[in-house]
């Protein structure tokens, strides 16, 4: 990484995102993924609850050596774990999703993150597995969706084909320095500091009954959750909705 | 193809470029690509001198039932025979060549010769074998180049990972409208009367012992091509060359 920083005036002020495979199936497809990351300079990989067995020499093979040319790849069991670091995560996805998140192209995407990631705000870009892309559960934590074109003939777009897309944008689109939606002026806290307050508010609902319909319940949530990430809370915000919270559930 | 072209007034009129993969190594790459191809809407497949056998079960196999989605992949013994139809030749590179001719990043080569295709002209894109690309003989058939920017680190890019990007490019940029260099107020000659013309000026030379210096022969005629491929000659201007090479070589 340090070598790459000193390449360019753009790379030294800025990070690089982080690719995040989320339960890949195919050793061969993250190797795949890992060499066209490479191709565009990106070296951080991340693996999800990776059904094949980590590390994998099918990996490494179709890697052609960028596995070797990368920092190692880290290993997940949980997404909430993988994504604590973040100030902005990205998710993508084939289809359209009928979710109350804002979406864009994968281009105009990569260009809002490009932008972040130059104001110094760690970026994280997750990839659903081969056969059925991301659950909603897993999109909810996404700031923003980018959306790949693809033909709907014939959309089903290989994991590492979807990767390697991702990563030629990012070397090749400018930083948009426009936002798909506003940009408060702090940044917006590493994920985990929101995730926790997140989970302290629907435990509390939870308590009080506030989710009545059982069956409603994890769309309630989850149409909560998404509402209050929008606005990208900075760590200062967080803090205060904590205590807000407190005092709202004392007991006089 | 009609279909596809029923469905929004961009398509309707213009037409798909054909991909070329000259010389390709392994038989899986060439399934790649056309999935590749496929999901960005890229139906016509051409291959010369591939050096697995075709069809290839494999082939199947990897491209995930694109090939089968396909017009039936044709193919060819020398690059000449399958560039003949073309107007406008695209090759790609993923290093920068020292050639005199014009060359483009992937993204401005691809929305000029998407503004061509609307136009009418039947586009090819050149792709070369895995190891080594194309050769400069080979590049020397092209109008333009288009350069796949890569990380100088590590910057061995798969072939269905270069197919993927050009075809992505394809589906999402719009057509330039404005040209690397001029365009003639007539279309360029299909490859065929081009190549036909040059054949027979370069024996002429020959004939008459242009080329003095033997070691220097095969530069010297690959530079008067491509000086002459340059102008985009049309039609009506190569039967005026011909004209002008007989006149010239009449007997008096």
């Amino acid at each position: 990484m340090k070598k790459r920083q000193e390449k360019s005036p753009v790379a030294m002020v800025g990070t690089w995102p982080d690719i995040l495979l989320i339960r890949p199936q195919m050793a061969e497809n993250i190797g795949a993924a890992a060499r066209a990351m490479a191709n565009f300079g990106l070296n951080n990989l991340c693996l999800v609850a990776p059904r094949d067995p980590w590390p994998s020499a099918e990996a490494e093979r179709m890697s052609s050596g960028a596995l070797a040319h990368m920092p190692p790849v880290r290993v997940f069991n949980h997404l909430k774990t993988a994504l604590s670091d973040y100030h902005f995560i990205l998710a993508t996805t084939a289809r359209q999703r009928d979710m109350a998140k804002p979406a864009l192209p994968v281009r105009a995407a990569i260009a809002e993150a490009k932008d972040r990631a130059l104001q110094g705000q760690r970026i994280g870009i997750l990839f659903g597995p081969e056969r059925t892309g991301l659950e909603n559960d897993e999109l909810n934590h996404a700031h923003l969706l980018a959306h790949i074109p693809v033909d709907v003939d014939f959309p089903s777009l290989n994991l590492a084909q979807a990767v390697n897309i991702v990563a030629y944008e990012w070397m090749q689109t400018e930083a948009a320095h426009v936002h798909s939606f506003a940009t408060a002026i702090d940044p917006p806290a590493p994920h985990q500091e929101f995730d926790e307050f997140i989970v302290r508010l629907l435990s509390i609902l939870e308590d009080r009954d506030f989710f009545k319909t059982e069956g409603n319940k994890p769309i309630m949530k989850r149409n909560l959750r998404n509402a209050l990430l929008r606005g990208q809370l900075s760590s200062q915000e967080i803090k205060t909705l904590h205590g807000v919270l407190t005092c709202l559930t004392a007991k006089p």
